[in-house]
């Protein structure tokens, strides 16, 4: 007997669900498209080859298919690296893009957490040489009204520039090499106190001085304010160091003019696992959610597109996005929804006294012709009164009601509303009118 | 070096094409709707035990994915074994749903046959025990809808039921086990002359004479003409072969009360290769495009629920569906495309004198509250006529050009029309109004 499980980590989504997440979709393409966004698609599967070394410690979670001759592939981790990917095949050197679509990671799965092997991601991202931090605030500005639209209540976007914490990590007199793990220990900081850091960094071989140093600045949050005392910091001394921080507050004056700074906060324990970033990085968390970890994140990557190109090639395609964890933000939705017609039908076709089952085909094929979604019943027993409560219990507006004297005279009843009025019309053309006012 | 390419018979989607193919799919989706359908959504890959003896020869076709520990996977071969399986486990025994994702089949691509290993599919289906015929004849009601919505002339619906191929093949004396391949040689008259199948039918074991009576057969097409033949025919003797008749009747029936009757033909060659199928099957193909083949293709199967259910179970669901084949459709929708303003912008900001980039971006920000898609340059460099060439070239329908002097007087100035009309506005909001009309 086959098991009719779902494989580890997915799962199946009803009808609610879906259409939840479908309504979720809709207003956040509209906003990339007011944006001037275009949407690409790439393939679920890569040459495995293109995915190494871009997830860092996260690479393990790559999911394989099996060598059946050919190619060797993996399910996509992201749609970053597909992206670039793509930039560098068709050497594009300015998209503004919107992917929507699958990712797989081979994660220990928790429901409660979101945290899935099969689950949707949704990208937005800016590929082109521009003035510093223009794109990256439009970027935050995007993220920003996603984020209204889904009437989750309050957010905060954390913001942190790479450049700043390798400024950090190089001053506290760590090796360049420990960059990318000193990272991934800082960014738990949002899920365990400091001193399990402290303790996971000395087994990285930080000394006690190193993480005391390290200590002092990744509890430091704030905006003008942070800026203007990091500008008297010795991380302002050092080259990286005074390049992010002077980003971050030409980004904060773009972020004023966008009306946006009451929504973000730069914080210096934010880190982000991924190795490909190199400015800017950001993660979003609604503030009646933060058990649910960051709802978006995303950053600046400007050299992931040349890693992939031949060495002799000249083309150079900075990039900063983001990605939407659409599977984590859908429990929330649902929550919040009411929706008891899912299917949005608007008239339910019924009889009384006979079947009638032609005639009730002849009314479908007009309402539909007038785009008029509607439904009827298909099976041979039939209950006026189920009709009633079936209408009822799904929401749907309008009931018509055949009936054989009735059609006789060329009559159509309609039941509506909330007390279910009646209303009997000379054509089905005129009742046709009645609903589509 | 990283090779750039996708992997073998798959392929990335460019913006032009992922418009006309959203496009398409909002329209397809509308459709589905108006007829009450629902959406769910299932996993790329199943529990490969599942899909196992489900479609006959092309069963070699299956993806797998490695064995990393834990579940046997495969990716999917279509959304029909994943919806039985959805409906099985879920134990729904009526439900009217479309579902749209990429299927995978590691077959011989061909780019310009639309054959790929990673497509797009998209399905409705209906679940249900409903009076004979009529699901079945809104089922293709449905694909008629769509195949008119996607405006590539006239088409036509070819059906035949697996009964009536049953009776043929017993008729002819053939051995019921020979029935699954027989179909997929039949299936191929489309294709190749019958001389060549009936080599490939005598080498899996008929002869002459088996051969001679099937050909007889597989020749006839018509409607009512057909039906009334058949009905005084040896087929019509055999039990199965009087009801795959009798249904055909009725299903014309009731496709002449949906005025369908000029956009469907009955076909006896028609046999489509998948196990599962127990009732009518059809396939659409435009009259101007048949060397493309069908482009949608279904028909029912009512025993697959109970197949993956234990044995005791007495659930038993009949589901009749099909799928469209989008990716063999987007190259004819992309023939008719005439679209230059992928993005759909419609005011380009931009200014003239000096770069302005801030004030650029507040009427951005108001732009964009407001609703109104829009974009701007974010280069040092910039040129009026670069812009007045970038808003013709692309089809975008306004061009607002700030300049030094008309901000100090609080105008803006909007460029429109074929002739690029000028217009001056005392205030942003006024301009607002003016674009939004």
């Amino acid at each position: 007997m086959v098991e009719l499980r779902t494989p580890k980590g997915t799962r199946d989504y009803n009808p609610l669900e879906q259409r939840v997440f479908n309504d979720l979709i809709e207003k956040i393409t509209e906003i990339f498209k007011l944006h001037g966004a275009v949407n690409i698609d790439t393939p679920t599967f890569e040459l495995r080859e293109l995915l190494l070394n871009k997830y860092g410690e996260e690479s393990k979670l790559i999911f394989n298919l099996e060598d059946q001759g050919g190619d060797i592939c993996s399910l996509r981790y992201d749609l970053t690296v597909s992206f670039a990917r793509y930039l560098a095949a068709n050497k594009i050197q300015k998209i503004k893009r919107y992917q929507i679509g699958k990712v797989f990671r081979r994660d220990n799965p928790s429901f409660a957490k979101g945290r899935l092997r099969e689950f949707f991601q949704c990208d937005f991202d800016i590929a082109g040489s521009y003035k510093s931090m223009v794109s990256d605030a439009e970027t935050i500005c995007i993220v920003a009204e996603c984020l209204r639209q889904m009437n989750l209540g309050s957010f905060k976007i954390k913001i942190n520039h790479r450049s700043i914490l390798n400024a950090m990590v190089l001053s506290a007199g760590v090796s360049p090499k420990l960059f990318g793990t000193v990272c991934s220990s800082l960014d738990k900081l949002d899920k365990m106190e400091f001193k399990y850091i402290a303790e996971e960094l000395k087994s990285k071989g930080l000394n006690d001085t190193q993480v005391e140093f390290l200590k002092n600045y990744v509890y430091l949050k704030g905006k003008e304010d942070l800026i203007n005392n990091l500008k008297s910091d010795i991380l302002y001394k050092h080259e990286e160091g005074s390049r992010g921080i002077n980003e971050l507050e030409l980004l904060l004056s773009y972020l004023n003019i966008y009306k946006l700074s009451d929504s973000v906060e730069f914080d210096l324990s934010l880190a982000r696992g991924l190795d490909y970033y190199t400015g800017i990085i950001f993660e979003a968390v609604f503030d009646n959610y933060k058990e649910l970890g960051s709802v978006a994140g995303g950053g600046r990557y400007d050299n992931l597109v040349s890693s992939i190109l031949p060495q002799n090639s000249s083309l150079n395609v900075p990039c900063i996005g983001f990605s939407f964890g659409l599977t984590r933000i859908l429990p929330l939705m649902l929550k919040n929804t009411e929706i008891k017609n899912i299917s949005n039908i608007k008239v339910y076709v019924t009889s009384s006294g006979s079947l009638l089952l032609e005639e009730r085909m002849k009314v479908l094929r007009e309402l539909w012709s007038n785009k008029i979604a509607s439904e009827t019943f298909y099976t041979n027993k039939f209950n006026f009164n189920n009709a009633l409560e079936h209408v009822q219990k799904n929401d749907i507006p309008y009931l018509l009601v055949l009936g054989e004297n009735e059609l006789k005279m060329g009559k159509y009843k309609l039941l509506y509303g909330e007390q279910k009025k009646e209303k009997l019309e000379d054509s089905l053309n005129n009742l046709i009118l009645f609903i589509k006012k």
